[in-house]
């Protein structure tokens, strides 16, 4: 294993991270919060690791998937490890657990928090704590590739590790380049958003912390409940932009190459949207005799319906205490999630078409036994290795869900919330039912617990393998084995 | 399509439930009981139709996978519509909606009842509805196969679209033959179970109908609580019994055959035996606490992982009131289900087993990229094909499970009467936790809800696809199109 190349990589991860430290403790300079001496040291401490982790560069940038894997979930930890510190030192959540909790929901976009009470935190505590998801949303690797100019075909396969979908399509040749263009889409999104949140009346600090939660579809809020106390106007906007940043981002690429035909032409962006619809137009009327007014009820069904689709998690309204069959199609979503490429969470509508087409496959071909139609997915037929990964998914899936549910409920807790717990972890979504339904929380967890759904939520993130594999005895042979003289320690 | 091979196989169906259902009436002879006449008419009426329909010879015994499929969903349906009769007939269940969703789930082995009170039925109706599950759990085609000779290569359709898991392995070449071995050591079994409880003193009435309970692990009891109120011994002799039924029975094959070391070298059986071990002794810990004495807590937390497991869904206790945690086992063990190739239900322990490996290959590949290891089961590489219908199976399942879910929670109960009440039915265990756990009973679901869990019933029994195709269109335009003149009407 290369591991002067993961060192330098995750050194670099953590001057990026020093970085955002600093321009968070900028907010601190204009609350004027002491808090801010915290984001300051810690901005240190990164930098430092980073500077004597990154000072000698690597022999080779060569970079297998294994590497690629590893150093992906390395990267992810120490930035959570970290980003947590903060919140710890400010006294603001007093176990560490709660905090790289905190910080770990933060970065993977999942929104589930650990605080009783957010409108108690310092403005630098919610500004970072928004922050984090803006950073995970696209992913800090992908930022790193895009500025820190790394040689040989290895960015590919970190790229391939952090990447939410079953199949990361470069733009373009260049991994730098894709990078690059991601981070300028979902800047330019996320300004857009902000403005229109400024435009609508809303307070800067604000506009700035929810623009960062609906683009990295996070869902953590400033106010303790959560969406609800804006007006309908801000809430449509931020419904718009969930939806928005749930779209899988090659869609906007085809579009700034005015391709507009082959971007509509998508079918993962199709169906994303007809399940929408569906979903809305179906809660809307199942919901509608709660509401006095129907603009309302429609409001609160296509904000929820966005919010849980695309795995963002804010809440305008406790949906806990909607009907079942309201509840269950958010239970459904949260499953099916986003689209692939996108900042969301959940397993990607993109595996939902494949799955369902297997399905449909397999009755013909019990009435039709001699057709041999292949599958098709976006006008091409489908690879045999894409079936085979996607099917390694759904069970490895299934499997680790099962036994995180399992684990969760030596806890005690009613199976409602064991189940939506793990379920709103791994999806990344935040809130789920019952206990941990939107005016509930995740403190009351056991640490052991906690530590199942971390790494849920970091499973969840990066597509289940890169974290499995740490827990895999080979890796860690390979890791420390074949020491050769020449190579000095890590 | 061979439409007169299928009405004569129906008739042939019809038949040999006439033959049933006049043993059944020997009971009310027995116990002189008026609702005998009419199981009498009753099988008159299934005697005259199966006479009627089987009165001419088709033409030719040619029979494809999809008249197979078709058969088979078609003759589990007939044989509930006419075994739901007597039920109706006699008043004892006034809606005939509800006396067929106990018929089917009868057959179906599930368990899953409408009755409030069972105490209130007839000596005569207790023995049909246990019957029933006798009748189901080997399979009524396969019974077929044993006794009326049918050429052509088409029996091993008919077999294999009714016979659960994965893979049908004929035991000899003969199709006839496999199914007479398997339905005499299915009667062994039966009578060695009768005759055990007998000599522990129980009343032969209940010896019997237990014993087809057991043997098809479907459930349906002759008393109000179930299990409960027997003694430990028989407590104990049932539970031996349910672990046995839910064994592949290639295995009782192989030891008739004197092949100990191949049997006991069954990967599907060790890992069967492994799982009920841990769940027992996980559970057995969990509840100790609310127990006197351990040696009772032992008793039910084995009962209740046999019972659960076979998905046979008897109760010694109300395992609702347990903490979640074994509440959770036994959820996941509704889903893991028995061995292929036994009288249960679920997904099947070997499906679970090739699931588990091909997760194992997928980590390794990840770190050892060049390895080119096939995924072996019971000591042989898994053909690619085995794979592909494992994760066709998996996906259908997630989606027919969700589906149901979905429809399910129109009725507007708690989620998770709604979410067990489909998994216990999808998976034929029947009851279920919440409303549906084993105090309650199914009586109080819509009848579009009841509807969608008799589909659960008869699709989990018959493995999906032969229930699922009925809903394709190109099914019934190939039945009803190219009518030749030479063809007579049906």
């Amino acid at each position: 294993m290369n591991r002067h190349m993961i060192r330098y990589v995750l050194g670099n991860v953590l001057k990026i991270e020093a970085v955002f430290l600093l321009l968070s403790s900028l907010v601190a300079l204009i609350y004027w919060e002491h808090e801010g001496i915290y984001y300051l040291a810690v901005a240190a401490l990164c930098g430092w690791f980073g500077l004597w982790m990154t000072y000698r560069k690597p022999e080779s940038y060569t970079f297998y998937l294994k590497e690629g894997c590893l150093t992906t979930a390395l990267a992810w930890i120490l930035l959570s490890a970290f980003g947590a510190l903060p919140f710890f030192a400010t006294g603001e959540i007093p176990s560490y657990v709660d905090a790289l909790f905190e910080t770990i929901s933060g970065f993977t976009t999942t929104g589930a928090s650990i605080l009783p009470d957010v409108e108690a935190l310092s403005h630098v505590s919610l500004f970072w704590r928004s922050f984090t998801h803006w950073i995970g949303g696209m992913g800090v690797l992908v930022f790193l590739l895009a500025v820190v100019p790394m040689g040989g075909g290895g960015s590919m396969n970190l790229m391939r590790a952090e990447s939410p979908g079953p199949s990361v399509g470069k733009l373009v040749p260049k991994i730098k380049t894709t990078a690059g263009i991601l981070y300028k889409i979902y800047l330019a999104m996320t300004i857009t958003e902000c403005v229109l949140l400024l435009i609508s009346g809303m307070h800067p600090f604000h506009a700035i912390t929810l623009s960062f939660g609906t683009a990295g579809t996070g869902g953590f809020g400033v106010l303790g409940d959560s969406i609800a106390s804006y007006t309908y106007l801000q809430k449509w906007i931020i419904t718009v932009f969930m939806v928005l940043f749930g779209v899988n981002f090659n869609f906007y690429y085809l579009l700034l190459l005015r391709q507009f035909k082959k971007g509509f032409l998508m079918e993962e962006i199709r169906w994303y949207f007809i399940i929408i619809l569906v979903a809305v137009v179906s809660i809307w009327i199942n919901i509608k005799d709660m509401y006095q007014s129907s603009f309302e009820s429609l409001t609160d069904a296509a904000f929820q319906v966005g919010s849980i689709i695309t795995t963002t998690g804010y809440a305008t309204t406790d949906f806990d205490l909607w009907p079942a069959f309201s509840k269950n199609i958010l239970v459904i979503l949260m499953f099916i999630g986003a689209c692939a490429g996108s900042t969301g969470g959940g397993m990607k509508v993109s595996r939902g078409i494949i799955g369902f087409r297997t399905l449909k496959k397999e009755l013909q071909s019990y009435i039709h036994p001699k057709s041999v139609k292949k599958i098709k997915y976006e006008d091409k037929p489908i690879e045999h290795d894409v079936l085979r990964s996607l099917n390694v998914f759904i069970i490895t899936y299934l499997f680790l869900f099962w036994v995180s549910v399992l684990l969760v409920t030596l806890d005690e807790n009613d199976m409602l919330t064991n189940f939506t717990a793990v379920a709103a972890t791994l999806n990344n979504i935040g809130p789920g039912l019952s206990m941990v339904g939107p005016t509930g929380n995740f403190a009351f967890f056991s640490i052991p617990a906690k530590l199942v759904l971390m790494i849920d939520m970091l499973a969840g993130r990066l597509e289940l393998f890169p974290i499995l594999i740490l827990f895999h005895p080979d890796l860690w042979k390979e890791f420390f084995a074949k020491r050769s003289g020449k190579e000095s320690d890590f």
